[in-house]
């Protein structure tokens, strides 16, 4: 098999010798987008060097994407020809970068300049530097234009003369010499010739990336903040309402809001509002064998009454849930909604798509099964039909619908049983005219398709969080999470609870179980949510021993819930502290920063956050300490880095309890804590820089 | 700013759902080529999966770069979604690889079936899977089709006749029922179904890479052997006579052969044999006032009597030169020419190609500088130039022209001098032709622009290991040449002196520093060389204290080197069984199978290599422990894994000294060793698995 032998093209022009490599962040090559949140500064590191001896000029280019102009930042170098340079986007949406350099005469020859002692050497090079200045001059305009011009013209002018005196008798004008060196080396004549540089051999990294469009361009999404810092409610409305026996309203919702508001939530999701099929409708408990007025599944989407735009009668109108949308933002709540792609068996999309279903050899629609497990209530689509187009495009207008009723958050159930790239087009679609809205894939699934996920454009993750228990799997979870490899695009949010998921150490727990879950998902992870009121009132009971069901799930079930003003019978009082504690210290607003520090016992956990300005400072530091036992008080030694705190180079801080009000010195090295879960599992010290 | 609104484009087929992901090896996401050597297994891993619960298949796509015809390796799972297959290339050459994935309808469908237990469901399963069995006859031929189209009719033929039996009737048929599952369940006709894949919706890796020739596809460098194993001894013709007082010849050079060939070496590198500048040419010691009969630095290239493509009239001829090169082979060496690109002043391109030089103000060329240095003798080319493609193509030439001499290895000085671009177009392009060829790069410089010169495809690089003495420097190192990032690109050459480079340690340093030095460069690279006779003779003396240049270097003087058959006075001896201890055991071939061992002394160092068989079995194994005093003995607990070492279970196993021919009894864990300097400074101990 010898292949036919081919000349190796030459390049369009040899002359470009800088090289821009490693151009970081960078996802997959640039195949897909880096994520940050509004005001953030997006960070960028590459290698940049030349051949031999010569200097580059190295320059970050960003521009929002579909935008013809460039914004070019100077970057500085590093150490070993690392450079780094930094820009904040205006606002959210899609951006692109890149790195471009160039060999930089003016400053090769200038450094050069600055070792000559030959005064022979130095008149050739003044010479040399008033041909490079008359070139800059020829790039400049204007005043500029004009001060390089006489700048170039005297230097030659004086080197020329100086050069008639023979090399012999050279030491006898060494101060003329001396001063056309100084001439030379003028250092404002230097940053005004910087500013008109020769960038014909421009190189553009191109190491790898994608398309024809964006050639080097690595791709960023920027995300309004709550992307990255949010606090999640999860309530099913038609448990919602105050009377027990009557199935709650939007209106009811509407009705809850204060209450979901004093505990410092910011999202509030809705588990699907729309019309519930009727046939194959499940009972309490997921029973095959429903009663009369058994309400179903809101995942078991469609009825006569309509299907995934609609909203189910006995809940209310789109005319309530827009009220209720804006009454939430007056509380600074936005309404997430709950997008689960399948349908009942009377949804109106099976007459009127039946293309869009798979079909089994008797004629009937495939349901949903996982043999011997069937689902006969679901219809899945499938996404292999040869009118896979009109199905993507309807899918997408369900999102565009829920938009225009002022939805700005998704919450979107099993994305990975749906075609990966249905989600990177829709996402890209929502988001190039919509930037402001999020989404977040409840994908509890592997890790690379949760991964996978997340790189396509889903602006928040549902993560391993509610299996995560003991200090080890804490530690390693949030450690990859922070700074793992999908750091730059996979957002965590951390759930103690789901209505799917009852986990096993939550199961007829005690009150300080509950607690400690409770501060971990919101101290570890900037996003974080409850289902409640489940878990402010503590609901533990399963539906058998071993399950992660709920018992009397409300994924079947309206429930009543009583929601106790009694601080020992309701957590709500502690999630408001919380999350009230959570916004006031932006070092809870993040992932990047986390740090685990030693404590000597495995059922002590200590972790600390903290916030950065610009110049590396810190400004905000707040340190957990967690007793993981809900029996025993624990005690240990913490070891913490005061100079990472920000309180490097005190003899002792003040570390302040926010959950206790308690006031602690602590000093760098190791700190005596103890903590009874009787009392409070958890320290929050906030150190203050 | 706000960009325009554009419509994300829909993609060509939605239907298509496998992902293909990660595929590793992969040096800056396809820019760069893998290195692999002849006969080497080439071991491919990506992630593959899609959505939902079904199944995916994956293969393995490779071909020669070139070559229309691609070849399929089915690839395994792993854990996790990860995937694995291998191919070993037939010879060297440029090869492409990539991955593909599809979703297995048949492979679900029967997944299913086997667990599937409703006599209804069932038989509509085995209705479906007899359409799968259709449409793969459909893409068969011959006796295949045929019998998966018999299969399918009597699957239908069965299924349909007990699916008119009531529903409430099944368990009546349960026999005949388990019997249409059996035949359903065929493994034979599964495994013919699966020879005949729907690939309609296939997905090919595409995340990153690069052309629109090679889609997802790789690139992989496949050298011989010679490449990732060798041996090189350096040597100046110029002082190969045995004549004191003489010009060694080529002849000469021929004459040595056997004492290079009983030392083991397999290549033998001369510096550069055309003729020298005499303009400006630098004296004795780099004397800027050479006396009559200087015979120059064979670096400064040009005179009149030729230049790149001639040889010295004091060495010999062309024919000479060629004979050389026979001989040589015969032997089983190979001679390796330096290739400096850089010009004396009176080198003919000079007046030739003034456009391929730098001028200065006052009409002289520029010679090599670095302000206040001056290297009046050498003018470098400027790859500025506006006629770089002659310059380029000239270049390549002279390459050409030593290719047709029988030059199959050339060593590069100061790759890192030229043009980035000019090599990655060079080296392919010569490659094209001659994939048989070998370049080694001298650039000893930062470590970026190292790893660039290897990613634009230099065979071998010289390493930072002739200034890397301790053993906490050198486990850093080689771990980092091993295990880094560029080990799948950037091939070692450890060199333990150069001409250029006597470093401090060996200044007047006594045998077994030199002896050191040796055994950790010939055991720790797979490559490695020395510069002779200086090595073996163990000269020791720097022009100046500090200084890393010889006294009296042969870079600008011929030296008359006394051959001494004295084993005290020369390491010949020690060299010819350490390369014969090299050549006889696998382990020492490749760098990939290297760790060190914990000696609880740092002054000891162990290290071992291993081969493995295609199935993981280890079929060579190489430990080595060296003393890094030079005075006194050292001793200390060499902590082994035994298992690693293939000798894993067993009471104890035979550790055989090559060097002292001793027998030892190691086991698994801790080992006493003792080394004497004034003995042996180290044990190369055979493992035998």
């Amino acid at each position: 098999m010898p292949p036919e032998i081919k000349a190796v093209t030459l390049p369009a022009d040899g002359r470009i010798r800088a090289v821009v490599d490693a151009v970081l962040p960078c996802v997959d090559g640039g195949r897909f987008a880096v994520k940050r949140v509004e005001g953030e500064a997006v960070e960028i590191t590459a290698h940049a060097f030349t051949d031999g001896h010569d200097q580059v000029r190295v320059r970050l280019c960003w521009r929002a994407e579909g935008a013809p102009a460039v914004e070019e930042v100077e970057m500085t170098p590093l150490f070993n020809d690392d450079w780094t340079g930094r820009f904040t986007p205006p606002g959210p949406g899609r951006y692109r970068y890149t790195v471009c350099a160039w060999v930089d005469h003016f400053r090769a020859w200038r450094v050069e300049l600055q070792r000559r002692v030959d005064a022979a050497d130095i008149l050739l090079a003044a010479q040399a530097g008033a041909a490079l200045g008359e070139e800059a001059a020829a790039r400049a305009a204007g005043a500029d234009k004009k001060a390089l011009g006489q700048w170039a013209k005297a230097l030659r002018k004086r080197a020329l003369a100086a050069g008639r005196t023979a090399l012999d008798q050279m030491d006898q004008i060494e101060p003329e010499i001396e001063a056309i060196k100084t001439l030379a080396l003028d250092p404002q004549l230097a940053e005004l010739a910087a500013r008109y540089p020769d960038r014909r051999f421009e190189t553009r990294f191109s190491a790898t990336s994608v398309t024809a469009e964006h050639p080097g361009e690595l791709p960023l999404v920027v995300d309004r903040e709550r992307a990255g810092f949010s606090a999640w409610y999860e309530m099913f409305p038609r448990s919602a309402s105050v009377d027990e026996g009557r199935h709650g309203t939007l209106n009811d919702v509407a009705e809850r809001l204060p209450y979901v508001a004093q505990m410092g939530f910011d999202v509030l999701y809705l588990p699907p509002i729309h019309p519930i099929g009727r046939s194959k409708r499940k009972g309490r408990n997921n029973s095959l064998t429903p009663e009369p007025g058994d309400v179903g599944s809101p995942w078991a989407i469609g009825a006569e009454e309509g299907g995934h735009k609609d909203v189910l009668p006995a809940l209310g109108t789109l005319a309530d849930f827009r009220a209720l949308v804006a009454k939430a933002n007056t509380l600074g709540i936005e309404i997430a909604l709950d997008i689960a792609f399948q349908c009942a068996p009377d949804h109106p999309y099976v007459k009127q798509h039946p293309e869009w279903f798979r079909w089994r050899p008797d004629g009937s629609v495939q349901y949903a099964e996982n043999p011997p497990k069937k689902y006969q209530d679901i219809y899945p689509f499938n996404f292999e039909t040869d009118d896979w187009r009109a199905l993507w495009l309807e899918l997408k207008s369900v999102f565009e619908h829920w938009i225009a009723q002022g939805v700005k958050i998704f919450r979107v159930d099993n994305p990975h049983t749906k075609a990966f790239a249905f989600w990177e087009w829709c996402i890209a679609e929502i988001k190039s005219r919509h930037p402001e809205v999020l989404f977040l894939a409840e994908a509890f699934t592997r890790p690379k398709v949760m991964h996978r996920l997340a790189k396509l454009g889903f602006s928040q993750s549902y993560t391993y969080f509610t299996w995560r228990n003991n200090k080890a799997e804490l530690t390693d979870y949030f450690n990859e999470l922070s700074h793992g490899f999908g750091h730059d695009y996979f957002r965590p949010n951390a759930w103690p609870n789901t209505p799917d998921i009852l986990n096993e150490h939550l199961h007829h727990a005690p009150r300080q179980v509950f607690i400690t879950r409770l501060l971990l998902a919101a101290t570890l992870s900037a996003n974080y949510g409850i289902y409640g009121p489940a878990y402010e009132l503590m609901e533990g009971r399963p539906r058998a021993p071993g399950s992660e069901e709920y018992l009397d799930s409300e994924k079947y079930q309206i429930r009543h819930w009583k929601l106790e003003p009694d601080q020992y019978a309701s957590l709500h009082t502690l999630i408001g502290k919380l999350n009230a504690i959570r916004r006031v210290h932006p070092a809870l607003h993040s992932n990047a920063q986390l740090r685990f520090f030693d404590t000597g016992n495995p059922l002590l956990i200590a972790y600390a956050k903290r916030a950065l300005a610009g110049d590396g400072m810190v400004t905000s530091a707040v340190l957990t300490i967690v007793n993981l036992d809900a029996t025993f008080r624990q005690t240990g030694w913490v070891h913490i880095d005061a100079a990472w705190l920000g309180v490097g180079g005190t003899e002792s801080f003040e570390a302040f309890d926010l959950l206790s009000a308690q006031h602690f010195h602590w000093h760098d090295g190791g700190n005596f804590v103890i903590l009874d879960p009787a009392e409070m599992p958890a320290h929050i010290l906030r150190i203050k820089p």
